[in-house]
């Protein structure tokens, strides 16, 4: 099932593609209220409302190695890093490239959202707290990552995060193909299967800790291939059973 | 004028503390419902529904050097990171000590509560945006700040952030004295006008990255004296003009 947010008369509401229509539900899991719009007429949203957005960083081997990061040794646990709700934009949006930062990049990834509240989750139960997954792309002002403190405004700026543009609740996120293409070149190209921690670990890492909320997001992170983006340029990520989720730099 | 936010009839409510009851209002600035509870027995909550943290690091210079974090400069810009809403705590609550840190530090701090959205904010109108002040208890794994990628578990694992217990709407927040005691003795104790920024210097930092919402919690930085807790301690934030934050450690 492809499950959409997006506006109608004013109201933020969710519903299911069915074909070439979008009928609208009583919220996510709700009925089908009997109202449809043509799917390319809708005003899509980021389709998650989440308390927080948590990102998996350095999740891809090739990742590592382009950003010079390799010691020789992987990870031993997942590093995490916050996103707010402040950095979700829309599927078909425009984000401005910031002016306070010399290397925007782009990071196509597979994400997650919650469907049930979790805590201290295990390998075998994972992923039945997972809603449905989608596509993200984490934007990263990557100059601010090595000046700054920590990762806040080189992840956590206004618009970092679009999100969408369905949630498909029937993926086995497993192993499927991870692209992101600028300007129609394919610059990343992987597969989950190439990540170090799979969700399940990586939701049972998560869970130790903080208890995920109905809503939130997983990022699960990049592969190789990030790069600097510019005004005018145009971001497709697709995730293989997902769909594209298309950004303009604006 | 001292704001709670309180249990009524197994609802989150606002209420206005009153000498020693609490008249329960309709919303954070609605009028006064008529109904009132004795101070002494409301159930008090964190007072602020944030939909994100977003924290000072490396404020005070004394903070710095016990650290051993002083380089010779001061920052030039504030160092930021984030705690979801996860992390909130009730004042007089019990925070656990994670059993994954061998060094579970206090940090105590003025923090505030935004009352309008507000971001480019500049350093006249920054104050204007605060609904207002309260006290804020920073837990912090301190090794693993250390050990991890960005200083997730470190600082937003849940319950690490006990905020209240009034929300002070009447104050300068240029030179307040802040304290932090623990099981009775005085181990922080310093002045906000010690901050390298202050608060309006926060804000107008913050706002050029990330749209603050109403709710949404800044907590200003900690000065020097952090320390080691453990089970059974008892932590006492107090910041001038607000009150006493209390937590217990299980």
């Amino acid at each position: 099932m492809q499950l959409v947010r997006m506006m109608s008369d004013g109201k933020a509401v969710w519903g299911e593609v069915d074909g070439n229509v979008v009928q609208l539900m009583d919220g996510m899991a709700g009925p089908r209220t009997g109202k449809s719009v043509p799917l390319d007429r809708a005003a899509l949203l980021p389709p998650a409302e989440p308390t927080k957005i948590v990102c998996v960083g350095r999740n891809y081997l090739d990742h590592i190695r382009e950003l010079g990061n390799d010691t020789g040794d992987l990870p031993t646990e997942p590093g995490i890093f916050l996103k707010g709700p402040n950095t979700l934009a829309e599927p078909g949006g425009t984000v401005d490239a910031p002016d306070w930062s010399e290397n925007f990049h782009f990071e196509g990834e597979l994400a997650l959202v919650i469907g049930t509240q979790a805590w201290n989750l295990t390998p075998e139960n994972a992923l039945a707290a997972v809603a449905g997954y989608t596509c993200g792309l984490d934007l990263t002002a990557r100059d601010r990552q090595k000046t700054d403190l920590q990762w806040f405004r080189a992840k956590a700026a206004d618009r970092f995060c679009p999100l969408g543009p369905v949630l498909e609740t029937d993926l086995n996120p497993a192993d499927v193909r991870v692209q992101t293409r600028v300007n129609g070149v394919t610059l990343q190209d992987s597969r989950t299967s190439l990540m170090i921690f799979d969700v399940p670990a990586i939701l049972v890492y998560v869970t130790r800790f903080v208890t995920l909320e109905p809503g939130d997001v997983v990022l699960t992170g990049t592969p190789s291939g990030v790069g600097p983006l510019k005004a005018g340029d145009t971001v497709e990520v697709e995730v293989e059973g997902i769909g594209v989720l298309e950004t303009r730099i604006g």
